[in-house]
């Protein structure tokens, strides 16, 4: 395989590619050639991002920020553990942030706070220099993704949605058979989160999942705040693990682009009855009426004339599944039955054959380097690859391999699709938010095995 | 489990279920009590039917019509090979059907002809009055969907799509699990016909299946007919299969009904492609623009809240699938990995589990009584639970358990799908061919193990 450097001589489009890097780009890199980082929310995911960067040789810790003593008590534990430097401490509620932005020092940061929060945060990191790494929806309105585009536009500050899906070691598997025609033309593919979220969406106030029926104020950790989403929306709430992958394979803004999309919504039922169940059908929550449908179906059309579905299912008990599925005009792959059929080369015909071997056969170059590594990172290691990305990507002062087009592109199918329901299932037309440079861009991400 | 019987006396509702009983119906009886049947259209499909009509003792097959000397003739060896006596036969052209009709000994006909055919012969039949039992797809337009209801209304006689996905093993067994509540409320539903038809929309005009990229007139079997509406129609164009199972399980016309669809479709490559392969770049055929999308998806909403998810894709390298999923507030089953979870009885949380204890455990009694008549019968068996269906109703006098409501709600599918599609995917909504009786109507399909 090409090398990223190979691959960058090379490539006739090589200038249209480079269109997308920040121009004037200042941040400062630290003496001792670390990157110097910050975080922003060190609840639950914020402490696995700071564990996984803890452990990197090429990172230093330079601040911490959150708005709970106890989110920070944990992640001085992690750092102690470490046996690294104790961080800069901010813990001085909602607008502690801008503290740590304001330390020069510090050339990155880390967003891993409630949805809500990430837009504005990712906008003032931005302005102040740092490049940007936010966690999964990074603008929940069609119109903070058009100002965290021009955002970074205007800063020439790179902004990474840390979309770890897109390093799962079969989906990558998947994307290099991809690349290299195993399926032919792009057809149909599938994605989604279906995932029993009710024990993150309810807990007692102490525990982080489930043992009660609070949420709010009342709730801990991410039933804090992320199930009043599902009290006042209804869509695809959390389109990003679905979508990343897929609009990686197809090449969306590099040559494709997401046109229109379409969402249906079910009644709501599963979260009353978890409420139930756990509080009694006197617990005030018994009296919520949740918007949020317990299966939303959303379609989207491409540029390209591929269809893509994705499904979202956090509130009834099932088995945890993105529900992938990559079809081709010679084959096709899913995930929930752990198979794959490629014509003529599948044993028998109209039949499907386990997926493991393809899987084995084409694992992607940076797992092949990097598996060990991420051994006993989160998420089966995806995690570890997806903030290794980013902390490169930061190194080499370059756009990061999803970037801030992509970004906006995955996290606006929420109020997109939000649109739609509240409209009986009309289709929505999709913001182009690179302006037409979809059509030059050139797809780099995961190329080969350097990040 | 009580009997049909039963079920009737003791229901406050059966008045309301028999809302939808034929009133004057007139049909005949012939005097040794079997059911006299005549069939229009015998080729591969209604050769399957002959070969199982034959094998009942209640039934008398009288008249056989077709258009081709080739199955008329393959017919005659079905009837010889039984050993019972040979029936009129009919061979006149497109209208010699009406020759059938005309016969006032035949109870009830088979109609298993080009799907372009089927409204007008269904219409005709019934005009006629004999018992219609016609293959999938009864009504291509709205309109005609809408003369058939009329004409089934006016004259009093019944009509059955011969949907036999219904009375699959895993299918009823699931439905049982439905009625029983152990999936709780429904939610969401999939379903669709995933089948790479290839070698059946071309061949050598020798062959029923491959062998050559012919179609329309040199072709042979249904690439004669069927492949021309790839040609012309973009939209879920073989809905029943998938749609059946489910209408049923969720009470369409029954306590509830379809509201709107919304259909996206892919580029069309595949059946081209198929072309190029066996026929060469410069077969006449590869200059043809296919309208039919790959694959085709359609959502579906339901009056009581559910959302149904349909795909069709026939045009592609794929195994086959029908795709079930069903999903309530307690549970879910999907056969393409032949699992299932129920929350509190699964083994384990969030974890899938084989489906095979459960499906056994929840066998519909039909399969238990009937399991060994329909070995070997085709489609698995569930053909011959569907020809039976029909049988059995014709000798009640009854209403089919699949009537003519049901037959053109789940036709007028494609006629919706296709102009969503070619409205750019807005959503369409389904015409109440009940009239408002879906309110009232009460669920008798295979309650128990009479029929």
């Amino acid at each position: 395989m090409k090398t990223r450097r190979d691959f960058i001589k090379t490539s006739a489009l090589a200038g249209a590619a480079f269109s997308i890097l920040p121009s004037g780009s200042v941040w400062s890199r630290s003496d001792n050639n670390k990157v110097r980082l910050g975080f922003i929310g060190v609840g639950a995911r914020g402490q696995n991002h700071l564990e996984m960067a803890l452990n990197r040789e090429d990172v230093e810790v330079v601040a911490l920020c959150d708005i709970q003593q106890r989110m920070i008590d944990m992640s001085l534990g992690i750092v102690a553990n470490s046996g690294k430097p104790k961080p800069q401490i901010i813990l001085d509620g909602p607008q502690g942030y801008k503290k740590l932005l304001d330390n020069k020092s510090i050339d990155a940061v880390i967003i891993a706070t409630p949805w809500e929060w990430h837009a504005r945060m990712c906008m003032d990191a931005m302005n102040a220099k740092k490049y940007v790494g936010c966690e999964v929806i990074v603008g929940m309105t069609v119109d903070e993704c058009w100002e965290i585009v021009r955002t970074s536009e205007k800063t020439g500050m790179p902004l990474m949605m840390l979309e770890n899906v897109c390093y799962r070691r079969d989906v990558m598997a998947v994307m290099n058979m991809v690349r290299q025609n195993i399926f032919g033309e792009m057809i149909h593919l599938q994605g989604g989160y279906q995932h029993d979220l009710r024990e993150v969406k309810f807990n007692d106030g102490k525990h982080i999942y489930g043992h009660g029926a609070e949420f709010g104020e009342k709730g801990f950790s991410e039933a804090q705040w992320r199930t009043q989403h599902s009290v006042t929306r209804n869509g695809d709430l959390y389109p990003t693990h679905g979508i990343g992958p897929i609009a990686m394979m197809t090449n969306i803004n590099r040559g494709n682009r997401f046109m229109r999309l379409t969402s249906y919504s079910t009644k709501a039922r599963g979260l009353h009855e978890y409420i139930v169940k756990e509080g009694g059908e006197n617990h005030p929550n018994a009296k919520i009426n949740f918007k949020l449908g317990d299966v939303v179906t959303t379609m989207i059309q491409t540029a390209n004339d591929e269809t893509i579905l994705l499904q979202h299912d956090t509130d009834l008990p099932r088995p945890y599944s993105l529900g992938f599925r990559v079809q081709g005009t010679k084959g096709i792959w899913m995930d929930v039955n752990r198979s794959i059929y490629i014509e003529g080369q599948s044993a028998k015909p109209h039949q499907w054959e386990d997926a493991k071997a393809w899987l084995d056969k084409y694992d992607h170059p940076l797992w092949k380097k990097y598996g060990s590594d991420a051994a006993g990172a989160g998420h089966g290691g995806m995690d570890w690859f997806v903030l290794n990305a980013f902390i490169e990507s930061v190194k080499r002062k370059t756009a990061p391999p999803q970037d801030v087009y992509d970004a906006v592109t995955w996290s606006v199918i929420t109020p997109l699709s939000e649109k739609s329901i509240s409209q009986n299932g009309t289709s929505v037309e999709f913001p182009d938010f690179t302006n037409g440079k979809w059509k030059t861009r050139i797809n780099q991400f995961a190329l080969d095995d350097s990040y």
